[in-house]
């Protein structure tokens, strides 16, 4: 399956997609970071996210986007521009009927190194070895995309399977209320 | 000039229309509430969010959209909920180019009320007399909506004016600046 992992943030939010099957070696087939000027107002930076996004959904059409879940951290304001970034990742996949998993920090962790307390450096290592890639990512934030991405594809395959068949079904039952509605409306 | 006040939410995002200017009568031209079942995933509420706050961006036109900033509250999950639901209605105004302003809770409730800790019936009281309606409207979130663009109607004008011009010239620097990109591109 190929799966995109977004890091969300609203200065640098990671994208990287990973292409495999658990128990199988995996492929990177990009990389990178969607960024959006400090100075500019909060809905110009949504924007940008949003299109950045959007640029990598049309480019690598992933089958999941797996996002990292956000925890309120001790800095309130960073964790606020988190939460909209991952709301917009969400939003962009699920409008495309693309199913989006959410995996916390230290499950991406204890995934790719098997601890949940692993620094940036150790999970830049294991994600270059586990890709094959010739330099560890930069920044970290894409680095720990591609390490979402690898968690989420060894995690639970049959799982991922089942969240394809619901998220297709919610958009076509919602495609549907909607029409509805808009006949209601224009009767 | 004509506000759409957002009360942002995941199960009940309040939004309310009002038009006018400082020192004159208000009047109300909508009010109320986007909701999403809770039983959803996220993605599927933030894609309900953004089909109803665009329903009424095209219904009722307006200059400038009001959210209220979020702050870190007692209750984690809602306070993330509530950051996501704003990003939307954020990334719904200013992706059309619509000016976004943000007030606190406490700035809303000074406006109305005259006191920053006015409690829920005060503020539903206020809104009412304030737009001339028969009863307060209900639930809270509408309310709360319409208070948020009383609240920015009253505190800037020429803020205002000011906001929408930068709002637009950044849009256009936007679209510039990606249709410069896709041209690199398709070189």
């Amino acid at each position: 399956m190929r799966v995109l992992g977004v890091d969300p943030g609203l200065t640098r939010c990671g994208v990287g997609v990973v292409e495999g099957v658990a128990g199988r070696p995996l492929t990177m087939l990009g990389v990178g970071v969607v960024r959006t000027a400090a100075d500019d107002d909060i809905g110009t930076r949504l924007v940008g996210i949003e299109r950045g996004i959007e640029e990598w959904l049309d480019r690598f059409s992933p089958e999941l986007v797996a996002v990292e879940r956000v925890f309120s951290q001790h800095n309130v304001r960073t964790v606020m521009g988190t939460a909209q970034a991952s709301a917009v990742a969400m939003l962009c996949a699920s409008r495309r009927g693309i199913p989006v998993a959410l995996h916390t920090p230290s499950e991406v962790k204890a995934a790719v190194t098997g601890s949940g307390r692993a620094d940036k450096a150790q999970v830049g290592a294991m994600v270059t070895r586990l890709l094959r890639l010739s330099a560890p990512p930069k920044p970290a934030d894409a680095a720990d995309a591609l390490a979402l991405a690898i968690c989420h594809i060894w995690r639970a395959p049959a799982q991922n399977r089942l969240q394809q068949a619901v998220a297709q079904n919610r958009l076509q039952q919602a495609a549907a209320r909607h029409a509805s509605a808009e006949k209601g409306r224009t009767r």
